[in-house]
This record gives C-alpha cells, sequence and structure tokens, in this order.
C-alpha cells in the first residue's frame, strides 16, 4: 500500500488542517484525539510518510524509530498519565480497523481503562 | 518502581520457565501469550531489565530501542497477520493493568478485532 499525502494526518502535518497539539519535535507530532475514548487520548505521528507500523519500522532508520519511540514516552510524561499508568496501542491494517493510513500510537490514559481487547 | 528479577518474564528470558518462542533475537523474545485473546496474542519483550515502557525508552540506546522495535515487526510478518492485519497494546502502570512488570508488547491478529477500547 503506497502513502497517500492526502489523509488527514499528512494534512494535519502540513498544517492544513488544525490539531490540538499537546507535544512536537523532530521525529513526531502528538495532538488530542478528536472523539477522545478516555480522559488522555493522545495520537502521536512521526513526521515521515509511513503508512503503518511495518512500513515505518522497515523504512525508517534507527535514529528516527527511536526518536519516535522517546516522543511517545514524553506525552505520556507530559499528559500526566506517566505516572497512573496508560495503555499504548497502534492498530496496523484492515483487521484492527486502522482508520487513518498513516502510523500513528494512540496513547490512552486519565482513569482506569477496560479490558485490553473485547471480541 | 524498581526491576523485579523475579517477575515471570525474566524468568522465561533465564529459561526458568518454560514458553512457546515464536521469535528470538539479541533484543527480544517473543512467545506466545497463555491466554490469547485473539487467534494470534504473541507477546514481545526486550532482554533487558526494563519495568514498563517509560524504563525502557528512558534507559535503552537507539540501537535496542530500534532492535526491538523491528522485532515486533518481524513478529508479526513470521505470525502471518502483517497482511491482514494486527494490533498492538502496550500496557504501562496501574491504570492499564499492567500485569508483570517487564516491559512487554502484545501482538494481536488473526480475525477482525473488537473495538480498541471499551470502558
Amino acid at each position: 500500500m503506497s502513502y497517500d499525502p492526502n489523509n488527514i494526518f499528512a494534512k494535519i502535518l502540513r498544517g492544513e488542517i488544525p490539531c490540538k497539539k499537546v507535544y512536537e519535535d523532530e521525529f513526531a507530532l502528538a495532538f488530542n484525539d478528536i472523539n477522545p475514548k478516555a480522559p488522555t487520548h493522545v495520537l502521536v505521528i512521526p513526521k515521515g510518510p509511513y503508512v503503518a507500523y511495518d512500513d515505518f519500522i522497515t523504512s525508517a532508520n534507527a535514529e528516527e524509530i527511536a526518536g519516535f519511540a522517546r516522543a511517545v514516552s514524553k506525552v505520556a510524561q507530559s499528559s500526566g498519565v506517566a505516572q497512573t499508568g496508560y495503555r499504548l496501542i497502534s492498530n496496523c491494517g484492515v483487521n484492527a480497523h486502522q482508520e487513518v493510513s498513516h502510523y500513528h500510537v494512540h496513547v490512552l490514559g486519565g482513569k482506569a481503562l477496560g479490558p485490553m481487547l473485547v471480541k
């Protein structure tokens, strides 16, 4: 699957669509999910054009991968959920109902979360 | 929170407890979850003594972080879920009900998965 430069996260990265930004560095942009599933629900996306996890991991170099992973941790810290706990979720492809074809990590917290997975 | 060398995943890494191994390299070990929530449910753990995500990210170097992330992708490929889709989940701390205090990633797939998060 090739990267669609008109996906909504690409437009957010280009500033064509607004977002509620909570963190940004050279590797990642993080913003509040517009349909939050928990008191804290932040999306963290890499700045490069990666469709999903496998694409990111096989295309990005170690510095980019580590930089993105560190950004996710910084978001957890700055969102105030690092101490109380949080869940990281990445939905990849059809069976996981990935909704936007730009790799992203959900950071969820702010309350005791429900089961990890329900049928 | 300091690392408990007697947690179950540490014992698995030391070979003191058996596991159904599906992948191993210098950075990671992956094995089937003993209580699978989906047809494919693999746990991927780093080989170093990291309590949870933040500990891993702040303690490991870029090579380790990228090596672990690549191992997760290889597990998705070798488990046969990369094409059909899969969900990656990391539960960190109390609010996410992290059950074993050794950082781990759940790789879930093999069917259309349920909602990402339920109350």
